[in-house]
């Protein structure tokens, strides 16, 4: 993590490759059928020994989608860019520019982005938080008893 | 704090008035001059008693300024909105829209918008974190032995 105080938002990469800062690192997951997200980019902008949390932007790219997770820190949400919908507990909400998202202890959730636009989204966490845990068959069984959840897994709801 | 999982951008509230949210109260420091900061509301986005971090929005309107101060706590700032200066210890930062700022502990700071703009910043800090300190004589006499602070103190450099 760079010790400048300043780091400038890179507006000449703003467009296909998405939103990025001056000397953050780019965590970019690859397409690939074995692992629950599709198309999403992660990049750590504050992340210190003296501070208790940790503040990230994902940018989700259009169609694309977070893993579906659940665990026991708190996951605070800020809209950066662009549109889509989130699943919080059994209810979907849609997500626009600079929306918040509040993800509770222990509630699955799962961030998609519109077909047509990416879904960039600041999360502050703790710094030290446990890790997440997908849904297993039965989980995944009760999720989809609810029509609504069941469609906005399969992406088959749009905004 | 509200605890819908969604709170809403206020875009009608976009504007003459500043970025809102829905469900966020606005705390508005009003014009005095035996306080020093100017023209800037607070709201605060993310507080919660499971989150080891707290997410405050800052918006100093037009030609107005926040304290200058210091203490232990980190600043950990997204510009959201607009453009400014900020000064960190001795050195003036030229601030646009999205731009990172780190506040190191123990370090001089202030945010001013410009002349023509406002400047709305997100904060991070510890959700447990100590009282500002503001400057003695002494300090703000060191403080201005650097030209380019004392012009930024005086706001007589601009953007």
């Amino acid at each position: 993590m760079s010790d400048r105080p300043v780091r400038k938002f890179a507006r000449h990469a703003d467009g296909a490759h998405g939103f990025r800062w001056e000397g953050v690192d780019l965590l970019a997951y690859k397409p690939d059928p074995g692992v629950p997200f599709r198309d999403v980019t992660r990049q750590t902008l504050f992340r210190r020994d003296d501070l208790a949390g940790e503040l990230r932007y994902f940018e989700v790219a259009p169609g694309g989608h977070s893993t579906l997770e659940r665990h026991r820190h708190v996951h605070a949400v800020l809209v950066l860019r662009g549109r889509g919908r989130c699943l919080v507990g059994d209810v979907v909400h849609a997500l626009a520019e600079h929306d918040l998202v509040t993800v509770p202890a222990h509630t699955w959730h799962q961030f998609r982005a519109a077909d047509d636009a990416p879904l960039g989204f600041l999360c502050m966490v703790d710094a030290v938080r446990d890790k997440p845990e997908l849904p297993d068959a039965a989980a995944l069984a009760e999720l989809r008893a609810h029509p609504e959840t069941a469609a906005f897994l399969d992406g088959s709801t749009k905004d």
